[in-house]
């Protein structure tokens, strides 16, 4: 059984190489590179996996899965700026691959706490892209 | 190959255990224990696996599993009472979870008799909230 | 300049007249008078006239929009039974028409004193079917 | 009768006054005041208003309509930081009101020269806020 | 009060004149003028205007008014050729516009002895161009 | 990691077999065997599996991805009619599930010559039928 609850996040970044000039960067990375940032309404579903519990019903508590998600994830990139302000993507490309393994690393801990499995983080930049990591 | 149908229902239900008080009811289910009931439009996708057959271009004929998925299920969910009215719920607790068990259950015979697989019923509570059920 | 707010609540209600016996108010609401209730997830919109104030670009603070709708509308209708709980639907007939008009008139005079003159309370009761009311 | 094409950009952007210290816009404008930017998917629809020329069928062509959008607003709006780069909202705060009245008064002339009247610039930016214009 | 109902048609069609030929049709009407058609999941809204009835809280029964759209429109155009098989578009273009048009004409009456008045009729091509028709 | 971008293509097609009847294609295929066409806004989801690459962040460029899509199947799709003009479409059923295969075919060299690899070609006909194939 599999359980998804979704949550969603808007913050600015930019794709960009330090060690790269702006012409490189622009190749590589088009206008994703923009200097001046520009930015996404992200919408991130977090899919977890278990058994049910007789006694409740609940393969896990959204309520809880909602609020580790909120902690540990929607507080730190929300409203923020995805580059300069949340310390589990400092020094990383911020492209949503490695957007989607940071929240899964940040996530994987506190979801076994409360009784589940981490299975699945889906990250949904626009309506025509998404990414989904299974874990390392 | 997999081949989804999307079919709805809404009805009301309540989370509760007739053998816990008012009060840890409230405590474990919070407000979807309210005695009173509240209700969803439900989103059902079932989906089935199998083969093309050559001759139809089709792996199952989504007709025929409309069909059986209004006969099984729409028809005993659908502007009802999950928790009252329902043959398959009764001594259930009325979580998502359970009702997609269940409703795999009812489809799971029915769709081997039109030619067809069940592989996951994926029911959708709220815009933010789902469970899909692989089987036993 | 209209600026519109959606917020979302789930809840249980019938459609019958109890002055009605049940087969006359089966023949009129059909299934939606079933006597154990159903449920929907409503989706409302809520749309303020105004001007733009050149202080602070916004025609009203949707800050203060959603804490008035959250206030005067979802915490009374979220998880509840509309028919039984919400002093403001109290002996009305629970139609989406009933229901919308009744929440214009929860709304209008809060929306007024943070400067919004209301112009549309539009509620979706399901992908289907929405009624709008611009006002008496 | 009314045509409507829609269009999506995404930004960074954030409401301040270079006249308000940090305190006072974080006051007004809450999280969307942060000054190293966040972002948005907006979603723009432009609604045309006009008679069927009864040679081709059509109030506007749409393809003209697009292409119109795209040259004064998408090239300029899309993967942009919409308080640094965009001529059209130098000095203004960058709501989203602000923003649908510019890109009114972008568009107005270039839709009367494909022989269309502007009638209203919706803009989108969540899924539970959006603004509509309706011109002067 | 406004309500308004939703159905869905799925049809072939092409934009062209017999009066042009294939080049000119091509330039007037782009890949919409294919000579061996395309198609659309076409959506249409239909928006009727009234008072609510005090004895029902209804403004109209949508069962009755989805009755009226399914008998006049959708078994007439659901799966079939715009072009070729639907009586009141023979010797139009069949563009949105003049398909709401026609819509229309042909819902004004059947609404009308339900006791309603149409208001709007919507119709959605694809998820970026949409018309709506408000009447003569 | 997987990566998912999405297209659309506007169609028509019918579902027959040419060494059938009408009568017994009618019985098989339903309305979807009309003889005049019928049409559909198709939605593709392409997934391709890979490992991020450290340099760039990206498990595959997406860019290259919807260039390769819209070059294989887009180009060869859009606004045309699946069963006469579509070179890897000919001689067979047009069903959606023989779709996805083609496109799936199509698509998996091209893929492999941009780094990646080909996992799901999901196709939405209608907003209740899709398809998804997972290779041979």
């Amino acid at each position: 059984m599999h359980i998804t609850r979704r949550e969603r996040f808007n913050a600015a970044h930019r794709l960009f190489r330090p060690d790269w000039d702006d012409e490189k960067n622009l190749e590589v990375f088009g206008k994703c590179s923009n200097p001046n940032w520009h930015g996404h309404n992200y919408t991130l579903f977090v899919t977890v996996k278990g058994r049910i519990d007789p006694e409740t019903g609940f393969v896990i508590n959204l309520k809880h899965l909602s609020h580790i998600i909120k902690t540990y994830i929607i507080d730190k990139l929300d409203h923020k700026n995805l580059n300069l302000e949340v310390d589990f993507m400092r020094n990383k490309i911020v492209s949503t691959e490695n957007i989607a393994v940071a929240i899964w690393n940040e996530l994987d801990q506190p979801v076994k706490e409360i009784g589940g499995k981490l299975h699945c983080v889906k990250l949904v930049e626009t309506e025509n892209n998404y990414v989904e990591f299974f874990g390392n």
